[in-house]
């Protein structure tokens, strides 16, 4: 008889159930349920009070609601017992975090919280923590706090102590009523199971804290603010699991919810994209893991801690258990060619597409496609969103060079998808020169599943064969590998996710390997990237900062004029 | 009774008479001629003989046809007596130049000559001279060429003795054929007066000539080729006069074939961009004149010769009798525009010009002028067509930095609109460093009349006024004016180009003043885009010139792929 596992992926607008079967990781059956809060950004929900620049908050009723809705949908579609249903596992974006009471009570569902947008969930493009970040770096960096480095340098106001730190300035009577803060996604494994297993991924990547030296010092926490000395002992948990462990099993009140079996295994909860790496069959060292969409997510596991510059960050324990987690990211990727595709693309263009009955993407990568590497003679900095890895700085921005009077679209629009590529390579190379082996790349995530012309360009940029996962929701199925491995083998399951991945996981037959003349006007080309990325990037001209700040100056300017 | 003068506007796609009044300079009848054989770029008209890559000529029996059919016609629609019209000029795209024979008859009329490209009229875009510019560029610089200096330092594939080399080089049969080698302008004189006088103007600025010293030196001429050593007395004339001075009468033959009485005063002819200063009413130092279209031509006079790096040349009497006429240009203006509206504009934005009947052109501006200065965060190098002044590099191409995923179209139109007015301030300051002084400046050509939001950044970033010529035809009428002064006072005339500038030539009543808090904002961006400049543009970083090797390689790879 087969045996079977859920794994649910809580996403930024909706969350995902996929059912699986354990032995051969066949997906039986997916459910989507869109949250009805979504993004909260605007104002809060029933009291419409408003929120701030830059704010955006959830409803953990929502997270609930894609358990109730999400998990019998899948049964019932599939028609499996929930008896065969060993074990569940969830995937979250992070650092997505809340304050909750002390039976778990996220404190936006009391009365007298409901209408302060500090009791909400603070969503992880939250990015109104800023001023607490900076406060944090600039303390870390006068007291020489180790930490840093294993961050690229920099506290990003996106993660859970500069949060954390605006809900005490901000709202202290929010932050002197919780109980806990907690990262939702280990709040929806206690809700699950009714205990408090905190992952150690989110633990790592998204609040400091390493195994072998724990979270900062009480020292430093009391350096930033006197009220946050015993944060940590106050309001998180020093108790920090490795991922694929169970959390617990499936409580009275949620097998009945989701119509699974009361004590089902649950596993510590993980984040969607670190999750996707064995789900596309990466369990060990050298094979970087890329989630491609919007943006790029790289990670790569080694068995030494090592210190790499402008890395998001290294995680013992963070992605697969035993091996150190590296990660690291460019911001904007898919966003630049929809911006693209979106403001610079032609009538005519657009009318061949339809007439054609393809996407403009599609028209503008057969046109592309038609070219050899550098025949535009083009050069861009993929830089729109600033520059995650390696140069850790919001403020740069975009470039494109070379343009003549007989520039087409399609090239500019060529240049922008290798410009990514090319930021790619840096990270790529940038862990090499640091000791951290990047030999094969393996892609999942939207943009691998439909552009050829892009994976051929990353393959020969990188000069590394890229393979593709097999599934279309990997971090659904990771989670569902970590239902497996929950559960164990005794049970049906496996004892390991390495097993897991063996069994579970599966490529696309397509790869792409690097064509070696492409690669060799490759190498020229990035040499050039190389030399601008450092001239605007590491300080010799910082027109972009200057420019960003002439633009902040007028803007101000320009809206006291209307007023 | 009022008198009368005509101008002829030769240009490239056809010619433009306009009848003026002299008293006033009052326009009163324009007649277009479009040649019939265009510009020739691809075959011989009836012989059908294949041209070569970046070959443009013309047919001399075009400009013939221009004065029979212009000239009536003015004539006729003004209703003016032909005994009334006092004097006659011309100007033309320059250089633009025919071998002919003794007679003055072009080679390419004689049917043994007729198939021979090199027989007709090189038109000045006719650019297949280059090795020959190469090679005569390299000549000057190991012999220390004083005359290099003059043009930026170096000689235009466009210009003289590149094209009559290529001539000599790839047809000796026409080299030798060719009693004379004449530009179009001066020959188009020969034919109107029967008299071969040639102008200081194209002599001056495109064929190395200057009124203290002549023509390069006949060892220069030899060390370039042996058979090139008397080039000058054989083929050119050292007879060269000044602007405004009467060429001659017209013929009997002439004089049937155009209408007007034999005898009328014939001006020397003149070049289309420098006729235009008096027709903008400049007549001194210190006024600078813009032609602001597809490019910009910039000219300033002043009493003094003096070296100005860049600049396209320093010619005395070239622009103003008794001034020295200093040239500077940038390669595309208007052309970057048409570009990006072409390439670069989204359906959206053409479907909702259409809605508010305007073109795409006014929506960009209308958008883009909602903005401050700098406050789209942009900053671009207008080098889309390389760089005329002052850098003089073919091989350099467009930038645009600081693009984020909120940039819209409008924002990047107005960056590039800023690049180009970012390039007339380097050539203004460069001219002024230079002990060139450049006060006010004076418009026209097509954009002024119909982009404010241009005009006013133009101001804001020069920090100069700047006024517009009344005259849409400024060139036309710049040579009527010239043909008044052909004719002189006695005859109705005027006596000085001053007198004639002062009666005949017009400002428009709106003027543009520098804003001083956004030439504050732009004086700081500029500042970037001299940075920019340099480091792109002076070798610090030389990656344009690559990326266009790696371009032309590549493009060479890809057509040997397809054969």
């Amino acid at each position: 008889m087969s045996k079977y596992a859920i794994g649910v992926d809580f996403g930024t607008e909706s969350g995902r159930a996929v059912l699986v079967r354990v032995e051969d990781g066949k997906e039986i059956a997916s459910e989507v349920y869109s949250y009805s809060n979504g993004v909260i950004d605007d104002k809060l929900p029933e009291s419409g009070v408003k929120l701030g620049h830059e704010w955006a908050l959830q409803d953990p009723d929502d997270y609930i609601r894609t358990l109730s809705h999400t998990i019998p949908a899948v049964i019932k579609q599939s028609g499996v017992d929930p008896a065969d249903v060993i074990g569940i596992a969830i995937d979250f974006t992070a650092c997505t975090m809340l304050p909750v009471d002390k039976s778990g009570k996220p404190l936006c569902t009391l009365p007298k919280f409901r209408k302060n947008p500090h009791a909400w969930v603070k969503l992880w493009k939250h990015h109104a923590a800023q001023p607490e970040a900076d406060k944090l770096n600039e303390t870390a960096r006068k007291r020489g706090e180790d930490f840093l480095e294993r961050y690229g340098g920099k506290i990003s106001s996106e993660w859970f102590f500069p949060k954390a730190w605006q809900i005490l300035d901000e709202a202290p009577e929010v932050y002197n009523a919780a109980a806990r803060l907690m990262e939702a996604a280990d709040w929806v494994i206690l809700q699950l199971t009714g205990n408090e297993r905190r992952n150690s991924c989110t633990a790592g990547y998204k609040a400091i804290w390493e195994k072998a030296t724990g979270y900062p010092s009480k020292d430093f926490f009391k350096a930033l603010d006197p009220r946050l000395e015993n944060i940590v002992a106050e309001k998180l948990s020093t108790d920090i699991y490795p991922l694929g462990v169970k959390a617990g099993g499936l409580t009275p009140e949620m097998a009945k919810l989701t119509g699974l079996t009361e004590g089902t295994a649950v596993a510590v909860a993980n984040v969607d994209a670190h999750v996707a790496v064995p789900a596309t069959t990466v369990t060990g060292t050298g094979k970087m893991v890329m989630i491609m969409g919007t943006s790029i997510c790289h990670m790569v596991c080694g068995t030494e801690k090592k210190i790499v510059p402008g890395m998001c960050g290294v995680v013992e324990d963070g992605i697969l258990p035993g091996l150190f987690g590296f990660e690291a990211g460019q911001s904007a990727v898919g966003d630049i060619f929809a911006w693209f595709t979106k403001n610079c693309v032609p009538e005519s263009y657009e009318t061949e597409a339809r007439e054609k009955g393809i996407s403009v993407h599609e028209l503008l990568e057969q046109k592309a496609s038609a070219q050899l590497p550098g025949q535009h003679g083009l050069l861009a900095l993929d830089w729109w969103n600033g520059n995650r890895s390696v140069l850790v700085d919001t403020d740069l921005s975009g470039v494109i060079l070379g343009m003549t009077l007989q520039t087409r679209p399609e090239e500019i629009y060529r240049a922008i998808i290798e410009a990514t590529a090319f930021g790619t390579r840096k990270i790529i190379d940038t862990f090499v020169e640091c000791g951290v082996a990047v030999d094969e790349i393996y892609c999942c995530g939207g943009l691998p599943e439909r552009n050829r012309m892009l994976m051929q360009i990353y393959s020969d940029v990188t000069g590394r064969q890229m393979r593709i996962s097999a599934s279309a929701q990997t971090p659904a199925l990771g989670s569902a590998m970590h239902g497996a491995v929950a559960a164990g083998k005794a049970a049906g399951g496996y004892d390991t996710i390495t097993e897991a991945a063996e069994r579970m996981a599966h490529l696309r037959d397509e790869m792409y390997s690097p064509i070696l003349e492409n690669q060799e006007v490759y190498q020229k080309i990035f040499t050039e990237y190389d030399t601008l990325h450092d001239y605007f990037g590491r300080g010799d001209n910082d027109v972009m900062k200057r420019l960003k700040r002439i633009k902040a100056e007028q803007a101000e300017k320009g809206k006291k004029g209307k007023k």
